[in-house]
């Protein structure tokens, strides 16, 4: 993918998560990051909080899960990816248009908060299989796996290049 | 500040962070990201892995702790910062120039792990306890403070922002 | 300003930029920049469009009047600013958001492009000189005032950058 | 390519670009920009300097050939690319590590200057090579085509994807 619209956003998150799942066991998580800039007003001798910029927010796949069970409503976190737009039509059959962010890393963020972290140990692995020796540990010796192959978005995500589609069982 | 050169890395702690403390009790961690890029080469139809970035970080103050208490080796990071320019001389007298993240935020990547975050009962609170004479001036004294609550000085540091104020626990 | 979403565009005008001006003389243009992500088809062995980002911008004073001198519909621009949200109703009471870019800075792309540059001559100009009649007030009123100058406030808004105030022809 | 550092920045060169071509004839461009933050001195009420960011960067082909042509020292500009970091030995076996650019958008800011622009009639086509009806003309027809494939640097550029490699005439 070449001129995509990239964007870093820092801001907590309006609601937990919401994990679904695809008809064909695809995981995918949506939330809603609010992040809000402040203005320094010198003649007060403070901050004074801006209009916060609210952003839709989706990642897929067991990065979702992963997001699912690490973050929940407030959590302050640090994310990039791409800018995208969609054109939808209301019942009424107005033409409208969203803004979401089709997030390529995303993580809570330190400032405020400690983490204790977990490799994941089915990373790149499918939902549900069980963890067979070693061959589903690609993640684990990969820890500098790029991120943007797998953040396509959805109806295409098992035929992106990269990093997962050797370790995918079926 | 204005005019500034933001940048969002992806990468790897190249080892744990050092913490240490300046002379007034400010803490400060260091740690290199390493971020490699991949390209795909179609002839063999895989991705080969690109000339690492390696970029060296600082963050400061409870946010130090934060990164020091939580991230290690290896950790898969997503931190966005200041792109800064060091000039310093060897030894021998040579000029040199480095250049150095200075962190705004940094978290620790989900894409390939899971991770359970605590809120810093502290946040915003000086360290250890109650101001006691000038060992918490640190920041206003401190050319490096992190930018964002602080992004136009010094004097109002401790305020951190609004949305966790009704968490502080005094 | 500290905490804002900073992001960069790449794409074409999708009409010349609408100049007009406020009531106390301050300019602004508008105009929307349409940015094509392009995903490369392997088994066509080309690249496909794809869905194409309509990001609607403003830019104001001086600088406005030189993006509407300077650009006009198709322009391939590189910008970049915060991403702002605005809320509005509609006449029938429905509660819309849109996003803008307020922009700190544009200029045309030289990529399939070149560029016959001239420097502004009001540009910079010092503060002090006398402003004539009420129009220079705008800057210090409008709270979308660029932000780089004015990053922190609006009495400094003529101090603009110092590099380039040994070029003032005056 | 996968997990690049990108990066935008804004400053002014510090003198003319250098154009010149390897040995099959390739452009490249190479200049230094300079990024001056700057801080906001509350108690002297004044913007003061921060310290600069230079960074070296390096342009490719036309776009090498339209940059020299339309930006000189002092030109401000804005640049969007990816970091990238080189090793090298000096002549008495030192390791040294610097860091480039290598952009894939520049411009012109209209911050305080306007510009004049012409689309390149060869863009895409061979330096030298004669215009021959409207065969050369891929870019003007293509106004949104993307950035990222032709600006990977040198020794692959000819194997890159994309919008070039069938108007590359040998």
């Amino acid at each position: 993918m070449a001129g995509e619209t990239v964007i870093t956003v820092v801001g907590n998150l309006t609601s937990d998560p919401e994990l679904r799942y695809t008809q064909n066991g695809l995981a995918v998580a949506n939330f809603t990051i609010a992040s809000t800039p402040r203005t320094f007003d010198r003649a007060k001798n403070e901050w004074i909080d801006g209009e916060a910029l609210f952003l839709r927010a989706s990642v897929w796949r067991e990065f979702a899960e992963h997001v699912a069970g690490s973050l929940t409503k407030g959590s302050r976190v640090i994310a990039s990816g791409r800018l995208k737009q969609r054109s939808y039509e209301t019942k009424e059959g107005e033409k409208r248009t969203s803004y979401e962010l089709d997030v390529d890393e995303i993580g809570p963020s330190l400032r405020y908060a400690t983490a204790s972290v977990t490799r994941a140990q089915s990373s790149g692995a499918p939902r549900g299989a069980a963890p067979q020796g070693g061959n589903f540990g690609g993640a684990v010796e990969e820890p500098w796996a790029p991120s943007a192959p797998a953040a396509s978005g959805g109806q295409d995500v098992w035929n992106t290049p990269g990093s997962y589609s050797d370790e995918t069982p079926f």
